[in-house]
């Protein structure tokens, strides 16, 4: 993997860099915000539609595929590019958050930043039946589909994720609840070390990228001492994972923290995490790297993303409005449609709706991405 | 609306005719088969899908609209081409069907022939309350949305079509139960050509076509009553709608006695009904335009149109299948998919699933209709 990242440009203003990842199914601009195609599909959009809007990658998630359809079907069937019909660069993730979020987070419905995810009450509402179980060796988990018991190791992690045949892979981690005390967040800050080696050691074919996660929590001791164990592996890539604390601001302490021990020469992943102004600053922070299903899971609630903010167009303001969702988008759901004719496919719970607002999402993200790049060469950010 | 219809050939095969119907938004080249946009969208599919897929013109459900956006916010948007961005011509229908069959239809479980709808069991399950109530100036009935009472009259069912802005509309007829007896349906063939003449009398818009729709049930003596009824007055075009007997060969029968008493001149709609078999059989008879929800409704469902007949995506036989859906088909789907790929997004419940279902299935039926116009114009059909 000689020249898997190459850094073009180092902003004079921040610490933003302009990159480029070279993969075996085509390179990647940095930074660059990849789109979650959770079931080898982001929801409701075709290949073609992405190439449009001018993604360069996309991540999958390995709990998903695992489960259905199953990893050895996907690689009898030529690997996940070959099944998705996707030819360009795909990340998969390890399936550790899956897991453990199916644990913790669905029991207590905890996102990454603040505890809770985006949108939702502050309180968790309801105690669900704890899915996983963690050891030293893995997680023994069961599946949402059919309740069936599975078994997921650093090694099994690797396993599946050479066998859907992803371009970027990450090693096996163990993410913490937010709700997690100090003292149980060091020891699985601990043993996500000792999974991060087996991984680098499970780890077989030559294509393939393999990431590195930092965990440690809110605590910048763990943090740091996260940051630096994992960046002195040799990992192509590093990923910050795990939770960020219970504000943005506390987020982007945490970053600060752990981008200053990380090596400037490899691409730094930040996790799960892709609102519009969390773009902006972390990229500012260094981060080159960026996956989310914020702008993906909003559009199929009907909340379109726009310069201004986000608009909810169930809103019965919207019913008669003929202005398109945002002025100025060239996207082809603002070029043809009006507010009132997405408000009634979201009314009458149409398909086409979620597929005209997830398109103009990730369209603003691609632009919003583009711009930021432009920025840094240009010195602006 | 001169020259609103022109033949343009007649085969010497057959009674089919090739023909050009003129709108204020475009021509139709017919035999044509208009995809069924209910809700002011074929669902999961863009209109940019839809021109290239290559259809002219689409029908949408005035029952539908009326009820939800309403007539009036379509109008005040500037009417359904610009409300759903579809600029060729549009067909609505009287609302009478979905009245009706929220009488008997869904009461019953009962479709246009055979009594049934199409994959449905062959006796009634559920018999669910009355929602529509007849009397000699209209029907009474409840919405399926939320239970609030409307009253939809021949005269009310102009006033919608003109405000939703199609280019051709229908006149508002009693479409009988395939149950109903004889009598009963001599009674409501009546009523429905009273309501044929209020409906003329009633349309005030000129740039609108207004098709007659002929009625009779499965008798002979009251479907030719009704052919010679509605093809004297002074329609644009004819339709035929209600219950076309037991089976195939019923309605080809019935197909037949009206046909024989509608006026060359005019374009002919066979209201409905849209089976490969049927388009290519009608066709011959003598039959310009179709439309039903045949093509989209099942591909909602797994179900793949081949030139070898249906194919259930569901299958487990297609988890590992490398193959299109089927060998030869140019469509988006057929050229980047798999059928395991396809099964994978349906087991999945994905999105993506049925539009590209959907897209194959209006594909298929788009080149069958310019295969028909082809063998028409060489004699061959």
């Amino acid at each position: 993997m000689k020249q898997f990242f190459k850094i073009l440009k180092k902003s004079k203003k921040s610490r933003a860099r302009l990159g480029l990842i070279k993969t075996p199914h085509g390179r990647i601009k940095t930074p660059a915000f990849l789109p979650v195609a959770t079931q080898a599909t982001i929801k409701s959009l075709s290949p073609a539609d992405l190439k449009e809007i001018g993604f360069e990658a996309l991540l999958c998630n390995t709990y998903h595929l695992y489960l259905r359809p199953g990893h050895k079907i996907v690689q009898q069937l030529g690997g996940l590019h070959k099944f998705m019909n996707w030819p360009g660069p795909i990340v998969t993730d390890s399936g550790g958050f899956q897991v453990f979020s199916l644990g913790f987070g669905l029991e207590q419905e905890i996102g990454k930043i603040g505890g809770f995810f985006p949108g939702q009450a502050e309180q968790p509402k309801t105690v669900k039946p704890k899915l996983a179980k963690i050891d030293e060796q893995g997680v023994e988990f069961r599946s949402h589909l059919d309740g069936s018991k599975h078994r997921l190791t650093p090694q099994k992690s690797i396993q599946i994720q050479e066998a859907l045949g992803a371009d970027i892979i990450l090693a096996f981690d163990e993410c913490t609840s937010p709700l997690a005390t100090k003292e149980y967040t060091r020891r699985a800050t601990d043993r996500t070390h000792r999974w991060a080696e087996i991984c680098l050691k499970a780890k077989k074919r030559k294509d393939q990228a393999l990431f590195g996660i930092i965990q440690g929590g809110q605590w910048k001791d763990l943090r740091i001492e996260s940051a630096r164990f994992i960046s002195q592996l040799p990992f192509d890539g590093l990923a910050i994972g795990g939770s960020l604390g219970k504000t943005k601001k506390d987020m982007y302490k945490i970053l600060d923290w752990v981008i200053a021990e990380m090596p400037p020469e490899k691409p730094r992943h930040l996790l799960g995490i892709g609102q519009p102004i969390d773009l902006n600053k972390a990229v500012a922070q260094g981060i080159d790297l960026f996956d989310c299903v914020y702008p993906t899971r909003l559009a199929r609630h009907g909340v379109f993303l726009t310069e201004r903010g986000r608009l909810n167009i169930l809103n019965s303001a919207f019913r008669q409005d003929k202005k398109p969702i945002m002025n100025g988008c060239s996207c082809y759901t603002c070029q043809n449609f009006s507010r009132a004719y997405l408000h009634h496919l979201f009314k009458a719970k149409e398909m086409l709706g979620p597929r005209l607002a997830t398109f103009h999402n990730l369209w603003l993200i691609a632009r919003l991405m583009e711009r930021i790049r432009k920025e840094i060469r240009e010195d602006k950010k």
